[in-house]
């Protein structure tokens, strides 16, 4: 086998139709050739920083150490908010300030963050409408060749956040067959009880989809970790007509 | 040129929206950093078991020997469906028993089928909604580092198959373009002859697309090494009121 | 860090549905299993010669030396086009001779043009269908193993041209999200004057995009390098009724 080599994660809202994500990649590979470089997604929706929230934390714990993740769902580019390089879980996070790690904040309490303030190692005249281009994307590079997140500007304790995942229990995420996504654990729910969301209460809890009926409502337990509110053959949101952040109580 | 690393195709139905082509992506580089990740597609239509069974089948040949394939298109994870290792080609295939191999071992009939029995290279606590990542991404990066498939369970010779690729004539795929792709070979129709679908009858060849008339219906010989039928500027499946299995006949 | 990798990268109109970029993928890595493989976009317009051409361009200069872009819109395939490498920029650009690279042209007057009339790098047997699988990719490839581009066929002069970036003063692209890319560069407008596309005038001028007010008009130096009519939550391009090649003038 041969020595690894430094894995890059791309998490955007650039779609796939026009030249953004390859002139990323191609950022990253001028700074250096040998990172590898794993595309998670870059249908985020368009400016949903919390939808690029969920989805840079359901991805990053099965990537090994050294990896870095570059998140760029970034309604501020141009203006004053900062990027941001996070350090937790021996990986690194690359994004701009406004909350797109909040549960990695959560989940890795002793994660540090450093305010990017060098322009060192960005690509020379940087844009001010891509970042990902010009900061994020050489910086992450910058990251993968060993170069300390010292080296980019202070460490800051005052980091944009969005609601904690903790509470209040609701609609974290909803992903694009309709599943609703809570922030409820194992260890707040010990026994199956059952969940009331927008005054429907869901009582039967599954193993895994393809049990019983199809177009009833059902919890799981899903794997990112958290109780999720499917349906087969169809839609548990729009069933529910839920959306993110509708409260869910426990019965 | 650097000794060349051990290349994985992904082929699932989860989409390229959610967090989950990432999570498979960082299970196999946790295991195995230095595999190389290709993916095919993301977009088989959801639990389309005989579409991913086709377009596995329609690339697999292009990679180098010792390529391992994952296909997961899934509908009974979680169920008592066996995860199974397919060795043919100097390649192997990774996925659930449900027929996605079905063409592999029609084409390649020294292929040997391996049961995996053994959890000892699964993640730890696999869920039972998400085998992709925790069981095939982890077996495939384990089969990379050179263990033998033996090592994960016993040789089975009765795998799930779908109706087989020679008979009878039919449409076996329907790509998004509205081709209709049979089963028929060059040495089932060494001479163009006509060919009827749904009652037309198609009696033009062309050598490739950009020959001749739009918005007729044509033959041609595809590049999976099928007899197609085509249509410039429209969707022949459409035209035909053509589905997949629709049978077709010689004239 | 280890030594740098060969690059190329994938540019199509083939779409991620169907077997057609994992063929190509396939039958680089068969030939060279050290390239790493970058995919710009596979989603360019079916048969859009002139956005493939915009795409590739606005992509490569981020790319480092030694990159091979592997660029396949193609309505002509299989007839009599040739196949083409445009070396330049320290780069390799592999494709049909429709102008795709013609922007490559405009901005790199030193580059030189191959017809490739050797078949020796082609896969065996190749289908007058998918010369991405069988042509382009295996010799952008052998390239990437050192092969000198006059080994594929003799320099040309009299490559295929699409209209120049230079002139007339016109929207160039459209992208997804409706906004309308220009030929006019900084150069050209070293103030910011007002631009008046499809009888409508657009006076505002701002740095990125998230500034002033929603839905109204504004021009904005995109990140290609070039002027861009924007328009927050919505489509300039609807907005205007502009199509590609709708003229610009400066008032």
């Amino acid at each position: 086998m041969s020595p690894s080599l430094p894995v890059i994660t791309l998490l955007t809202d650039f779609g796939t139709a026009d030249y953004f994500v390859g002139a990323v990649k191609g950022a990253i590979l001028s700074v250096n050739p040998s990172a590898v470089i794993a595309d998670i997604t870059h249908e985020i929706p368009p400016q949903d920083i919390a939808a690029g929230a969920f989805t840079v934390f359901a991805a990053y714990e099965t990537f090994p150490a050294g990896t870095i993740h570059v998140a760029v769902v970034d309604p501020g580019v141009g203006s004053t908010r900062r990027p941001i390089i996070v350090s937790a879980n021996e990986q690194f996070f690359v994004g701009p300030d406004n909350g797109i790690f909040t549960y990695i904040y959560d989940r890795e309490p002793s994660h540090k963050t450093f305010h990017v303030t060098s322009d060192r190692y960005f690509r020379p005249s940087p844009s001010s409408t891509f970042h990902g281009r010009d900061i994020f994307a050489p910086v992450a590079a910058a990251l993968s060749t060993g170069i300390a997140p010292e080296e980019f500007g202070p460490e800051i304790n005052d980091a944009v956040r969005l609601p904690s995942l903790d509470t209040p229990l609701r609609i974290i995420h909803i992903d694009r067959f309709g599943n609703c996504i809570t922030n409820i654990t194992r260890e707040l729910l010990p026994s199956d009880t059952s969940v009331v969301i927008n005054g429907q209460t869901i009582t039967e809890f599954r193993q895994f989809y393809g049990e019983g009926d199809k177009e009833s409502l059902f919890a799981i337990w899903g794997s990112a970790g958290f109780l999720e509110i499917s349906m087969n053959g169809g839609s548990a949101a729009k069933l529910l007509s839920a959306k993110r952040d509708d409260l869910v109580l426990l019965e």
